[in-house]
């Protein structure tokens, strides 16, 4: 059973993680536009493939994915995950399983105010967001939200361009820098992380690992400590059946005076994934038994609470 | 013969490489501030000390270094780094050898337009600053720099607060915002990073190597490439010498046009240190043959060119 990683980029650990799991059973591919994604240097075997706006690059997936095997394919990297949606069905004509969600459901979590709609629609607490600085300005007139607030690209990530002000100044100053902003409310809380895998076959999550984020770095989680919450668990779960979600995702939540709100989705494994697999949440491992047409039983909060993660750096060379 | 690590933070690589070039000979202990330092477990000893402004801070130290018998301590956080210059005759005393440059040649390389004068006083080309944004104006009216240009902390580190402002509006706001700003000019061409000893028993500049850094995240190299340019080696070299720089710096320079420009000096290991030391450039090594009372002889561009280095997440758990 042979699994393909596509934009590997630095996700080393996913990569061994996959191969140990897969240990004499299949081999790990995997993929990236650049030979500086040290993640491919981890693979069983890996190839160059042209970058994913590339006209030809679905064709090029396919023909790896029949050409060596492919029993389920994957990617790290968000504009990726949407283009592996929209083409699903391709993939399932040449044997290969995308371990993926819905198309709609996936541009849903790239667009931060959409994503506030639904949840709110759905009766979930959100963070209060703005699209429109005018509304925004007339709030803070009515005492309904205060500064300091975020200004952050509506499909954003990895902190890119994000920046807490103060002042109508600064938010001026911000949208007339970038285009397509938003301003959301500065949760003064807690941030909470959640690994997430819902089983492709029932549906169901089976797995949910929470962590407190201790330390940030480049929008990144550096450092953090696995908890766990009834009350927590049981809002992820109700927020994943609710929405439709598949596969492994990752959630990022504030706790502020006791109410959790859902702030994002990143539907693929989380940057901070490593540390629920070392606490004994084996996401890959469901996945293959996923794929060998075995039905995952829950494993929910079955982790130690306490267990602290920090990350450094590790190199490879070429 | 034993080794002392301060404020080990993420810099497991640095304290591995120690372990093993002392395998058998000494040992690598390690401090942090945090448990959450993840250097700490890969060290043969740890201990958790109070923060280095804590006012025991010094004696706890050094008494570290009696009661275990330390050869040399060096650290890996800037304001430490003063620290350490500072109170250099205490550890002597004890019988340990701190491997830190003097303390007024330190406290420049903290401060960014300090740095910028001294180059420009020793011939050196520099990159325009300005602490008068006023004066910055002025040249702006005169055609003698161009936006864009950055406004960062005049002591700043890890690109925290640094940003390429392309208006009068964004640079006002920068000085509103923080204080001790200064503007530098945009350098349009390539950095390079290099990593340097300077034998801490002749005082000669014993390695260089070179890399262009190719991608950067959060102020960190995140993947380079080395780079070997006699030109360059022999900038370095000058520069070291005549600013006297002792044991294992980072420089940072730019390209422009054929045309270097030193822009920052850390003196201390570097966080891209680790390409260098997988290229055959073993600073551990130079630093434990200066330790035995032998000089070391130059290697000073001895590694292979166009040796790709690429960082990726580790963790560690406890």
């Amino acid at each position: 059973m042979n699994v393909l990683i596509l934009s590997c980029g630095s996700r080393n650990k996913i990569v061994q993680y996959f191969k140990k799991e897969l240990n004499g059973k299949g081999k790990v591919f995997a993929t990236d536009c650049s030979i500086l994604a040290p993640a491919l240097y981890d693979a069983d075997q890996f190839f160059i493939v042209p970058r994913i706006d590339a006209p030809n690059y679905i064709s090029e997936i396919l023909s790896i994915c029949k050409k060596f095997n492919i029993k389920a394919v994957f990617s790290l990297i968000d504009p990726e995950i949407s283009l592996l949606a929209k083409h699903k069905d391709e993939f399932l004509a040449v044997g290969t399983i995308p371990i993926v969600s819905e198309y709609e459901l996936v541009e849903m979590c790239f667009d931060k105010y959409a994503m506030v709609q639904i949840l709110e629609k759905n009766g979930f607490k959100t963070i209060k967001s703005y699209i429109k600085k005018e509304e925004f300005y007339r709030d803070v007139d009515l005492g309904k939200i205060n500064y300091p607030v975020f200004v952050k690209p509506i499909k954003g990530s990895a902190s890119i361009n994000i920046s807490k002000v103060t002042s109508v100044e600064e938010i001026e100053l911000a949208f007339k820098k970038h285009d397509q902003m938003m301003i959301q409310e500065f949760m003064d809380g807690v941030e909470y992380g959640a690994d997430v895998y819902i089983d492709i076959i029932s549906s169901e999550p089976v797995a949910i690992f929470t962590k407190e984020k201790v330390v940030m770095r480049a929008g990144e989680t550096d450092k953090s400590i696995s908890v766990k919450d009834e009350t927590l668990f049981k809002l992820i779960n109700d927020f994943v059946k609710t929405a439709g979600f598949k596969g492994m995702i990752d959630i990022d939540i504030f706790k502020v005076k006791d109410n959790y709100f859902i702030s994002e989705v990143n539907p693929r494994f989380g940057g901070g994934y490593p540390h629920a697999y070392e606490s004994g949440v084996n996401i890959p491992k469901m996945i293959i038994k996923n794929l060998q047409g075995e039905i995952n039983e829950s494993v929910i909060g079955q982790y130690a609470e306490g267990i602290r993660m920090m990350k450094y750096n590790e190199i490879k060379i070429i």
